[in-house]
């Protein structure tokens, strides 16, 4: 199921949506929803306090998620939607309601006013757009699925939605190396699927996979469930065709797994949010699929006891754990309560999925029995259950992956996706819920062991100002302390952009700026992202 | 054995050493060794032609592997050397005999006439060289073990040394994650102990590894043997510390397996070849050391049955599969002659080395008994022997690891690292075998099937420009042709940087200038390298 789709909380009015468009006509920054919301009635000057994305808890201060202004690009006028018209014959949208759902997030968190969704179904035709919106100095918004989380994959104001929905087509598949070419806009399930059926899988697997696509994925150097098997996309992307922000095709679609003549410029665009380029084709390493693949679902009493687990089961399972992911036992109560999912087990207080995936299903059985044995005998885990079946293998799945579904029916919910030492990952949870005390609802931890990877959320019944200055700047603060990531996979966009500074040096960022004016000199590509405004 | 020791083939005198630096200080480019060695007794003013590494069969003509002229670059100065001395105490060496093996190449095969070698210990001392040396306008050539085979790790003219032997230290280690911290100037080979001791391995062996440094592996991306179980350095590089070349230092040493806030400005400087920055310090993830370790040594009718045998294994293996390595029987025949190797099975037209490294011995085994009988039954392959014990898995791996070592003994070598299609690799062999004829003494295939990457060697009892001629470009553009690469996992270095583009489309190349301009805009760090001359 369409994650968009089931999260079709709000309902906005014609009427809301043209005054959006109003405000941003009149240079005035997007709005949250939320703050639309209770902005309804009111006339759009007074609205200006709403450009803040989070309100500080002393009132229309700026925070830093908030858009900055309006940026001064062209407006797309009648010529320009000719041009489009022409271009992309029967691809160039301008009907407000279709346009709609590409101007907000899945989270229905953010919201732009786009007029314009252009579809092209070839690399030529993004050329031809990107270098007409380049001589005309017009701001484009590159989009795949819009499964993002940051506010990266929608706009900001009125840039153009260049969507990538249509370049679904596999290019190439090679049986011998496993390397898979394919345009941007493939969704990354499909991909999945024709794989299965010649013996390979994709090298990542998320729980948006039924909408994102291979282009965004790679844009925002996606990490999900089996990095820590099959590692990032730095290593098993081998090629990118990617269009500059004037038009010109780079070519970097390589199909080898070694090939070091010049610098790598693929990995420049692998996590660059689509502030550099779009995106075009990838050519990535697929590995063989595996013959058989077991789950198991264990509790543990504390989480010192769930890393030791971590340590045994790195020891035993070896080369053939493909998953360590975890959860406490406020995502099994959310589980329990909103999604009426049963725990499998007896209540801990911290739950362990773990997936073996291997060429022997007689090998891994035993490697799993005996790592079961060990950690039951030493005490680090105080109840589990196994699943061979598919079926079952996806009812524990479902125990991590629909946490997240969970959440939105608890309130209103603060995402964070942070990356910390692992035996660290757990004590920001601690010690933001002794923090947070009764202002919040929920404050729940789970995320990807082997990766040190935490997502922490933190629920009120409402969309909470005073709360959310409690959760930030602590909760980057206290990462930055103990050098994490403030975004371990979900990026920066839009709504982290200016905390980058909490996990990069500002040399670095100095360095990232001038990239950026490199490679696109005017800024028209995704603006207003990634980067801090102090750039600017 | 230091590689660099074992073919010290060539003696030069202090004589020529003298006239190698006067020819620099004439502004005359650097010089092939052999082509000196015929020049000796010349005046340096006849020596003109002598600018080209290769020359051509008509003579004279310019080859795109010579240098091209001296940059005007500042002279080293005597204030220039007050200041080195001061900054480095006892570390800026100008004694000719102490600096002369800095000069030049392991292979012997180019030389500069560089009169500073500088050994910095730390971060700083390496940010004030090169912010000194940046104001100064003075070129540098950055150094690690100097087991490069393109020229890339040695002064093209005065370059100064900039040697990072002395950086060192081990930062620190994180035995849940095997995540390690280090200097640039650790040796590979050292790096491999520290973790084995620790129950881990590094994710990269190389051939060079008593020699070669982890800096120069990342500046170089250094493939090897380990790639095809461990992926490449794009996946395993978790962070890097980069001094820039105005001294300004770049910190991206994450220690995080995620981490996606802003542009993978690390990812830039793997494989840049020094280009870019000085790396100083490297975090890499390193996997744990395998419980059993096994070896194979196959023979195969034909390369077609090789591949397929290729195809099998990684389908029986899967997991367990750490490399899979070929050699051809000009190989064993070089082996059995010059190193008096004798062949462990039956002579065969093509060899496999398979190795395995798993968690569990007896699965293992019994993976690698089922592969063997199903790959004996349907005859892919002839003839085989299998080691566990570590003595006879080293003996089995010098058949493959020692084919270099057997080349320099049968003559002059032309070395070439492609990359291509598996399914091309032996095919270009074969074509360039009947291409050549008799004009070569030997042609001689081996490498990575699992990487797609060939080594193919040619050699000849002396230099012989006419066979050169008949390889090159031959070579380039048969490789062009299939979409591979002409540089695998050596890197371009000075050899081979104007052949980019049968690798790389101009669009891209030109970014490649424009970043070298943005980082390095006086062009000081390893002038004359990697990127092609009608870029400067």
């Amino acid at each position: 199921m369409n994650a968009y789709v089931m999260l079709g909380v709000f309902q906005t009015s014609q009427k809301l949506r043209t005054s959006l468009r109003l405000l941003s006509r009149a240079g005035l920054p997007p709005v949250d929803l939320q703050v639309q919301l209770l902005l309804r009635g009111r006339s759009p000057q007074s609205a200006t306090f709403s450009r803040e994305l989070h309100l500080g808890p002393d009132g229309p201060a700026s925070s830093p998620a908030a858009a900055p202004r309006r940026l001064p690009f062209s407006r797309v006028t009648v010529e320009d939607l000719t041009f489009f018209g022409k271009t992309l014959p029967g691809r160039a949208i301008t009907d407000p309601d279709l346009v709609q759902s590409s101007n907000e997030d899945w989270l229905k968190s953010v919201r732009g006013s786009s007029e314009v969704l252009l579809r092209p179904q070839t690399t030529q035709e993004v050329s031809q757009i990107l270098s007409y919106c380049h001589s005309r100095n017009l701001a484009v918004n590159s989009q795949g699925g819009n499964t993002g989380l940051v506010g990266g994959s929608v706009p900001v104001y009125d840039e153009i939605i260049l969507s990538t929905s249509l370049m679904n087509s596999i290019l190439s598949f090679d049986k011998i190396s496993g390397i898979l070419t394919c345009q941007a806009g493939c969704v990354l399930e499909n991909l999945s699927l024709y794989l299965e059926e010649r013996d390979y899988i994709m090298p990542l697997d998320l729980g948006a996979k039924g909408s994102c696509q291979i282009g965004g994925n790679v844009a925002t150097n996606a990490g999900g469930l089996r990095l820590l098997r099959y590692g990032s996309l730095h290593g098993t992307v081998l090629g990118l065709e990617v269009v500059l922000a004037d038009g010109r095709v780079l070519d970097c679609l390589s199909t080898l797994r070694k090939d070091n003549t010049g610098y790598d410029l693929k990995q420049l665009f692998i996590g660059s949010e689509g502030t550099l380029g779009v995106i075009t084709a990838v050519s990535i390493l697929c590995p063989r699929k595996p013959k058989s693949v077991n789950v198991v679902f264990l509790g543990c009493e504390t989480f010192d006891q769930l890393l030791k687990t971590f340590q045994l089961c790195k020891g035993m399972l070896g080369e053939i754990l493909s998953a360590f992911e975890f959860l406490d036992s406020e995502c099994m109560r959310l589980l329990n309560t909103h999604l009426k999912l049963a725990n499998p087990i007896s209540d801990c207080p911290f739950y362990i999925v773990i997936e073996t995936s291997g060429s022997d299903s007689d090998h891994d059985s035993q490697k799993l029995h005996n790592f079961l044995e060990e950690a039951m005998t030493s005490l680090l885990v105080t109840d589990g259950t196994v699943a061979t079946e598919e079926s079952k293998i996806k009812t524990l799945w479902s125990m991590r992956e629909r946490v997240t579904e969970a959440l939105t029916h608890d309130g209103f919910t603060y995402k964070y996706d942070i990356s910390l030492p692992v035996e660290r990952i757990y004590q920001l949870v601690t010690d933001m819920r002794e923090h947070l005390g009764k202002r919040a609802r929920s404050v729940v931890g789970y995320g990807h062991v082997g990766d040190g990877n935490l997502h922490l959320n933190v629920t009120s019944p409402a969309k909470d100002p005073a709360l959310l200055a409690s959760i930030e700047p602590f909760i980057y603060e206290w990462t930055a302390k103990f050098q994490g990531s403030i975004s371990a996979e979900h990026g920066l966009g839009l709504k982290k952009r200016n905390y980058i500074y909490y996990s990069k040096s500002r040399p670095a960022v100095a360095v990232m700026g001038k990239m950026k004016t490199l490679l696109d000199p005017k800024g028209i590509l995704n603006p207003y992202k990634t980067l801090p405004d102090d750039l600017k």
